[in-house]
């Protein structure tokens, strides 16, 4: 590597040393860039400094030192603490602490207040996919279009980059949403391996079925979304939800005579019940989210 | 296709005709094999006879016909109407009807009472599917391994088969662990698209990020089975349940903010906090499925 292609890249500062910090800073600087990193317990971050990082002494130094100035903390409130004597002045700032997605956009505004263009950044990767090519983990990123334009080079060095709009709401959003659908898928696999936990079944002999099928059937989710943007809820149907409901007691039989809690499926069922009540039985499952939005129903 | 290869086909002898039955009779006239259909409602039996089918008054007269007789009936209790009076000695009886393991277990032993080989069915498909190569359809089997081994090829005919056992209700519980399964899944992708609802987000762009991200996380399976069985839920352990719950408020927070309903979601995520208050925060989250298991916890 020649001295000019490490002066092209772009200098930046990391505030947070945790599991992800860390290695976010140790992707930057194995590509090459000049690091400058603070952390709360100073230990974490001097650990860094080893991988050629520089350790600043407070946060507001760690910004003074570079114009592009990117958080991982705890939470939100850690990043109040942090940020609270820093002169934001110029800078811009990405936001990959996990947050909501009005904390997004109150953080977008609070740093647009203070003079700095602002990114926020959902991170949908585990640390160890962090710096890895083709590891799948990428990282939502919304608000200024023109600081993801300047820096998304740079962003794009730990993991894939997905800009989703100026909002800068919606990269928690998208983030949140995605975790939230895997959380369902986790406890529906959690439920299918109690009901064979019993059994002379094998775990390992049984997880290939659950893959495979739970990944023939995650495209269904484009059905859903041509539905919800067409508006009918009975477009290409071929199981309907009265169908589909016809199946609920064997589902909940099922369950009982395997002795397991129906706890993380029978609010699902629930809801189907409560649709197909409502007179929605030729439709697909996704008027249900109508469900979920009324609030109190 | 000569008289030959005509005749070397199973006749089989097919009980209701609802949109599954039919698609299965279909398949198997389709392929050449001579079939008899009984249903409860002749019209849909008959609508079978310009395919090729023979129709029969009754359910003993049907089962009379052949010795290979499939049940694809509404539920258990249309399988015991239906087969009152008839005749099952030196039968093969295939029940494709959907059912718990238990009313798999109660049918194979009431048809061996009565001189007949018995195979518990599960259908992983919808009747689209049937009869067309590569669907990705396919049907559990078990019981009698010599049942299975003789009609393998004729119930390979309408989709894909996997045989799961001499007990005869791990077909249906292979079968409602699956749909399970992919109901968490499907309850974790309503919540999502919930989130994003009310938003400027297209659903069509949404989709594709869904569809990735849970096919990308759904492998996640084997990491579960193989903790099951090393019974070491801290085994390759990369974001422990700890980790996980410290993220459970941006997920209520989230739902909140966007006025979205957190039922499908909110009893997994107290499951988790749950384990870790159990002290198990240093493990993945394959320890809840314990607690599944409690019953009263």
């Amino acid at each position: 590597m020649t001295d000019t292609a490490v002066d092209s890249r772009t200098p930046l500062t990391l505030l947070g040393a945790g599991a992800m910090g860390t290695a976010l800073a140790r992707a930057w600087l194995a590509a090459g860039h000049q690091v400058t990193v603070w952390n709360r317990t100073p230990a974490r971050a001097e650990a860094l400094a080893a991988d050629g990082a520089t350790v600043a002494r407070t946060a507001a130094e760690a910004v003074a030192a570079h114009r592009l100035v990117i958080a991982c903390l705890l939470d939100d409130a850690s990043v109040d603490d942090a940020l609270d004597g820093a002169d934001l002045t110029g800078r811009d700032l990405v936001n990959l602490t996990t947050g909501t997605p009005a904390e997004g956009r109150a953080r977008a505004a609070w740093a647009t207040a203070r003079g700095a263009r602002f990114l926020d950044g959902g991170i949908m990767a585990v640390p160890p996919m962090i710096g890895v090519p083709d590891s799948g983990g990428y990282v939502f990123y919304s608000g200024s279009p023109e600081a993801f334009e300047e820096h998304r080079d740079t962003l794009a060095v730990p993991a894939g980059t997905r800009y989703v709009g100026a909002d800068p709401g919606f990269a928690a959003l998208h983030d949140v949403a995605l975790l939230s659908a895997m959380n369902g898928m986790f406890a529906g696999m959690l439920h299918a391996f109690a009901l064979i936990r019993r059994e002379d079944i094998a775990p390992k002999d049984f997880a290939p079925l659950l893959v495979d099928w739970l990944t023939a059937m995650a495209p269904a989710v484009h059905q859903t979304a041509d539905q919800l943007q067409s508006g009918d809820y009975t477009k290409d149907v071929v199981s309907n939800l009265a169908m589909q409901a016809a199946g609920i007691p064997t589902f909940l039989r099922t369950a009982e005579e395997q002795q397991v809690s129906p706890e993380l499926l029978a609010p699902y069922l629930e809801l189907m019940r409560k649709r197909v009540a409502q007179g929605h039985g030729d439709e697909d499952g996704t008027g249900m989210i109508e469900l979920l939005m009324e609030g109190a129903h």
